[in-house]
């Protein structure tokens, strides 16, 4: 089961009534949250799945609105007692953005485990049982999107277990994924599993213009969050200029990238009723949602 | 006219239906705000007096509820079209604070002038017609209280004024509070005007203890804004170690500073209902208020 909470959709500066956008991840009891403007721990307290498991923020850029927010939310994650390393993900320069803006708030009862992404695409760092990958976009400054990955391992095989005379004892271990050595032979995970299943896939991209490198790495997403800054097709010329995406480019994402679902998200103030605009994707790439402040879902594996 | 509103009432963190506390004080169309918590902006958008007119910002201390709103409001400004100087006072290490903030936000169409205030007690910083007071209160860190002032010269005298000849031509000035020096002979205001009228005064004291010089500063303000952490009588030993007041403490200074009114704010995130500890106050002190987000009054010369 991987949940998904929007907390906020809003893009530019925070509004009554319209939480900054960001995202909250969990799995397993354990969560990632994706940005973190002016405001984002306020929206947070309201879905009411606690501060202390936070086990990392992923900062997609260095702009504001996605990350002003952190001072207060780190100390508040103190606050619910935390006392375990918390990470932190983002791009180059993450070092220097986190020590100035925690100048105001130096003392933490945790460590913080700074990660600063340095290449334009990369894979697979765990974030208890997430796979994370992200992937460089194209915005003003260095913008990463992030994907959230739960893989599923095959079925376990007792009929190819028995035939490779697997001792019974390892088949646990083997199931969860370990390589055992045992009497002098190697026992490896595939020797007792079928094929590796469908997991679960979340993909999140602000703040950027539509990229070839996209549609691969959002590939299969179950849900894919995507920036709509604007709405109406002829906004096209300001969403070059202030590198963001029309609801229109996100569906021609969603589509060439076979995602499930699109979430809209990221709005511009001046887009008062989202839905209003809804059909510029929609008629592209029919299963889109313009998220609203706090929508939520569950995901589970198929069969 | 002087207009004051309470934009949030929380103390230590933001709550959702409780912004963090922070006032905006307002005369003749130019404002200052006192604290920038996180979320200050979007209470500051529901008052409706726009954003471009804030002429200051005075920081009581540098704890991340009083300020670590500010690189989000200073971009928000500049969106809203202000091109002129912005004053930030606030306590000896202002321009460190400042800078390590803004360092997500370093590009500004107006400029910053920073005053670190770095005696125990001043006066008479002006900023568009307010002159604003300020005094060391007794927290954890330097922290500062505030005074508003506005100044009411006395009546002009036209008896006295023809007595003394003063030429006509000079009375307008002279009523503006101007020295002239006119054919040879100085004029002062004080040969036309009566004595000093009562002025306007509001005082804005969190996060401290009461202190004895709380009493002079705070002396016969028309509202005298103060921290009440907490509500209840036997909260004194936690008020003591974090450096906090009771209401009960509050209305012996309001009392003791014959203020007219008192208003409560920067209550603890677990005083939910601040109403229900009023009476902790008002037995010493009647004329007090528990201020709510969003609370305003404008305060007129008396006569």
């Amino acid at each position: 089961m991987l949940d998904i909470c929007i907390l906020g959709t809003g893009g530019m500066m925070p509004l009554p009534g319209r939480w900054l956008s960001s995202a909250l991840i969990r799995y397993n009891g354990k969560m990632i949250l994706v940005d973190c403007g002016e405001g984002t721990q306020i929206t947070l307290r309201n879905v009411e799945w606690g501060f202390k498991s936070i086990e990392a923020i992923c900062v997609t850029h260095f702009h504001a609105d996605h990350i002003a927010g952190l001072p207060g939310l780190l100390l508040t994650i103190g606050n619910s007692g935390r006392e375990e390393n918390l990470k932190i993900i983002g791009p180059r320069g993450l070092n220097k953005v986190v020590e100035c803006l925690t100048y105001i708030s130096p003392q933490l009862p945790f460590s913080l485990d700074l990660i600063e992404v340095e290449e334009d695409a990369g894979s697979c760092i765990d974030v208890s049982g997430i796979s994370l990958e992200y992937l460089m976009l194209d915005h003003n400054i260095p913008c990463y999107g992030y994907s959230f990955n739960i893989k599923r391992p095959g079925k376990f095989d007792v009929d190819k277990a028995n035939r490779l005379s697997v001792p019974q004892r390892l088949w646990s271990k083997l199931q969860k994924g370990e390589e055992i050595e045992h009497e002098g032979k190697i026992y490896r995970p595939d020797m007792v599993l079928g094929d590796e299943r469908k997991g679960l896939k979340i993909s999140y991209c602000t703040d950027t213009r539509p990229t070839e490198g996209m549609v691969e790495f959002i590939k299969d997403s179950d849900i894919f969050v995507c920036e709509g800054m604007y709405g109406e097709d002829d906004k096209i010329q300001k969403a070059i200029e202030k590198k963001h995406m029309l609801f229109k480019e996100a569906a021609q994402l969603a589509r060439q990238g076979h995602v499930k679902e699109m979430w809209l998200t990221h709005y511009s103030p001046s887009l008062e009723n989202p839905d209003e605009f809804l059909e510029n994707a929609a008629h592209i790439f029919p299963n889109t949602l313009a998220s609203k402040d706090l929508m939520k879902k569950t995901l589970r594996f198929e069969d």
